[in-house]
């Protein structure tokens, strides 16, 4: 059972704008990448359909920026599961910048993501429950660590 | 004194995911392009010097995904001044699919964007008030559109 | 039978990086946007089953550099069809910054695009003759529109 | 002195398309990562203004694509110095897929880039000399390797 995930990036040039710092847009992709590669650590992909074709559209993502990334700074982004429902996961996401003394907490995101199967009769994604093998290996975070 | 702007966009293949839908991160971007769209309308550019060499970094910004984007989708973004403060503003950002009836609202965000001036002592963003020629333009948005 | 097409484009934000102009790999996603632009201005999708079902992966693409775009420029892309053959399409693409007098050629690129389908039995992509509906559609520019 | 550079990544989610692939400006991304990969194994980064307050920005790109990627999928960027001039240097880059035996090539691009400097009169970039502590770090790779 896993409850969190880490993985380190370094900001690139072309996630960077004239402002001189890293998109907001990218916080976002960084988080969907911390979450894939949590999938990957669990032996899973996110695409995969083993075992059972489901996909995981996000229904929510939000993000609080608080001090801005530059150019080749490290950004360590830790993965933590806020909850585990039948047919969801919500995920808190913490960024923080390791190439400067003391180390500090840069933004902090949520990304709430549903598990889905196409409905064969309507053609819809309909939520369903996380298929078993992937939900035995996650679970919530201890509460003392999803606070700021 | 204007409260709300519009923009028309179609999605386009680069913005695609290999889920067939518009990449979550795209919305953000939208978004964005939405709020640089409204301040051409007042006659200003995000990035001006004048009145006053002020910046506008997020510092929150959040979206509901309930329906997804295709390619070649055409796609209304309704910005909405939510909340206008000293030195910072709210927006709320509505998504309609148009190349389909009924319309149908298919996301909706928010974005919290801070007027900022680089201190010369510090190097420092500090917030600042919103420049006068700015704040005069813009009110915010009566409350019944705000509601879903 | 149409041999161009153009589109105008207005930088966004999320499309300059630090150095403050336009970053270049988003030259590749403007030429695609205009060849995309010319499928539908020929009645038919990039994306389409109909009249078959082909896909244009890109073979090969480039772009020469001459001189930046930044935020707020206003770009046209114009595209030229530079060869037709029976299984490919090479495009030319000429960017001119209009928002400056005089209006100068910022840009010029290529893509070279292949017809395909998916072999069912090999699961590959193979690359096919262009569908007689499309190719009907489509011929080369007359060659002084295509030097310098 | 150094002629090449290897990097390693992971082909991610928001980088395919509709088409499953990975979408073919992102090719041109990682390039530029491998670039600026290889001058941090030098000592230097592409943004330094040590020794000197330069700009490398690109005067072309090209890039032929072989072989899909698809999400998930271990590429290896490689980096060769084709020409090293005085102003400017050629990159080669050959792209190969890890993840699969027999490992194949599955794309070869090429940028050339300009060391530029602002003129402080025109305010204009102007190509100068590459400084000389960098240059003496850079070579050109040996001929047998820049072939197919």
């Amino acid at each position: 059972m896993a409850y969190e995930y880490r993985i380190v990036r370094q900001v690139e040039f072309s996630e960077t704008d004239m402002a001189g710092i890293m998109h907001f847009s990218n916080y976002f992709r960084y988080m969907e990448a911390a979450e894939h590669a949590f999938f990957r650590s669990l032996g899973f992909s996110i695409c995969t359909t083993d075992p059972e074709p489901v996909g995981w559209p996000r229904v929510h993502a939000e993000c609080d920026f608080r001090y801005p990334l530059r150019f080749e700074d490290t950004v360590e982004v830790r993965l933590l599961v806020k909850e585990k429902r039948e047919r969801s996961i919500i995920y808190l996401f913490i960024f923080r910048k390791l190439n400067e003394q003391p180390e500090r907490e840069v933004a902090r995101g949520m990304m709430a993501v549903a598990c889905t199967k196409h409905d064969a009769g309507t053609g819809r994604l309909v939520a369903v429950p996380i298929p078993a093998a992937i939900a035995a290996k996650i679970e919530p975070a201890p509460p003392e660590l999803l606070c700021p």
